[in-house]
């Protein structure tokens, strides 16, 4: 009656070991296998909790024999705290028991699922002859985002942008180190006028028009990932009304997206059809295409499984006393010493 | 940037040291402290996920500093696998940055806060010369509930009733052992004839009428908390059509309770108004009150809250890394080494 504990130190050890860009690989699979499985899950709007500094939410998901949740905070202030913007920690647990089994740090693997998910859905909306992507936000997710398309969209030239240089400095040395091609740029316009692809992962809790329709070129792909919840967009609505939209889980992104601007019956495709093939995915090459990701349950899932199945094979893993060891299940209170007696 | 981390043997431990009674006593305290500032409080039904075993749920709730949930199952058949029924954990953070600042478990807790709520909604609803209870299913809950209604009712005479006599014959050892009066019964009529009080904490997951009305004899306070989900109950309706119902929080009462049975009108009365003076308990000796109790997450955050405080003051408490030390809290792919160039 253990529960298995991955920590933050542990998982980096982990993914350090395996290589980040083949964990990004093996997490796409997961992540594609289970969006392709949509329907065998039980699936809900996360549960947010707004306050003036930021949120906080819980994403539980699960199928017949795993119930997954992940806690998730988004607070664009933190670093005056030393603090990440987004802290994660996750949970699975056996659907027939209720036993919770593992408990995963997921700071890390949020940074990872949400690389692979995009690069996911880039691989059926992007233009297949794409090289180039810009990094709109150079904060903790844009490494990844880069590494994941690198490593399965072939992407080599990467033009960043960030309000904050000092995060643009450390993206682009990371960069340089995994010898991949790197553009500084002094605005957004200038960032995305050439390119294939267009990444925004902006942390402000605003209606922020991040991008506007005249900055795009024909055929962009834009992977809209910074807006998340209510109040929180990156795109001007011209941009979605001009292009084809693609989303995780509908009833969640209508709430957190950048739809969230658009009226409630703007068509949009769910990226599961796309990848079960029962919707398209980019039909022309002047196409502007749009995954706006908010990020979903079932990504987390995934990841949490794929990371305790590398933790198993690999090491790492503590184990907490979080469930009473019980001889005989109905009885709690011979776990305590009574003290007093009437 | 740790996470403090209550395990079930260091809580039992502390509960032990600090004396049961005492716990629950300092326990309906807190209770009532946080029910009386209710309206502070961001509420929300829980969210539950439900499988032909049994239901897993989450709770969350906050106020302007704290954020607090709670992880929950609910497997009446998880004695055959040697399990509790319900197995249960917690986490508190900070609002204002979102860190996860304690992990406790919850299992205990639970029982203590159950059995805390209870005996807060009886010093109202019951009657005030009431010296007897019928305990109606003798699982885990019990003996909580009896050391409960003891210490802050005076309740010294129990009768005892449960389909599993084992589970009767554990709890009266226990209640033997507190110097308590024991009735062992061989039917619910018999347990419920002449008690003031009768609580009913039955685990199967049915419409199981445990009580009609023609058991009951005026003037009886129940304390219904068995019947906590769609498809549980344990209460005839024609009982919750003669009585005054007292409910937790009326929209998650109104999916899980007793009252699930009832017209989406039928009248009742939230805790919280009881306490503040808003509404009245009992009002005559001979009306027949029910608590239609199916554990609210505000228990859980001042369970949560007084068992950290209890640990900080008295040890227990381990440290969990949880969350990523990051120097640079934008830098998170600094964390990982790169094993890969491309």
């Amino acid at each position: 009656m253990r529960t298995l504990f991955l920590s933050a130190k542990s998982a980096a050890t982990l993914i350090s070991k395996a290589g980040i860009a083949r964990c990004i690989r093996e997490l796409v699979g997961e992540i594609n296998q289970d969006f392709r499985h949509w329907e065998q899950f039980d699936k809900s709007a996360r549960l947010a909790a707004h306050s003036a500094q930021g949120v906080i939410e819980i994403m539980p998901v699960s199928n017949q024999q795993t119930y997954g949740f992940k806690y998730v905070n988004g607070h664009p202030n933190n670093y005056r705290h030393e603090l990440p913007t987004v802290m994660a920690f996750g949970v699975l647990a056996d659907v027939a028991t209720g036993q919770p089994e593992f408990i995963s740090e997921l700071t890390l693997i949020t940074a990872l699922r949400t690389a692979a998910t995009s690069v996911l859905a880039a691989i059926h909306m992007a233009n297949p002859r794409a090289r180039s992507m810009a990094l709109i936000g150079n904060g903790a997710q844009s490494e990844f985002q880069a590494v994941a398309f690198h490593e399965l969209l072939g992407i080599d030239t990467f033009y960043l942008y960030d309000i904050d240089f000092s995060a643009t400095e450390k993206l682009a040395n990371h960069l340089y180190e995994l010898g991949f091609n790197t553009i500084l740029c002094g605005s957004v316009p200038e960032a995305v006028r050439e390119v294939d692809i267009i990444t925004t992962a902006t942390a402000a809790k605003t209606h922020a028009n991040v991008l506007s329709m005249n900055m795009l070129r024909p055929g962009v792909h834009i992977n809209a990932i910074g807006g998340d919840c209510p109040g929180k967009t990156e795109l001007h609505p011209d941009i979605l009304n001009n292009a084809s939209v693609f989303v995780e889980y509908e009833p969640q992104t209508r709430i957190e997206g950048e739809i969230q601007q658009m009226p409630a019956d703007f068509p949009v495709t769910e990226l599961w059809k796309v990848l079960t093939g029962v919707a398209a995915g980019r039909v022309t090459s002047d196409q502007i295409t749009v995954f706006d990701s908010v990020g979903f349950a079932l990504e987390d899932f995934s990841a949490m499984r794929y990371i305790k199945r590398l933790a198993l094979a690999n090491g790492g893993l503590e184990s907490l006393g979080l469930i009473p060891d019980l001889t005989d299940p109905k009885n709690l209170y011979g776990l305590l010493v009574p003290t007093e007696v009437a």
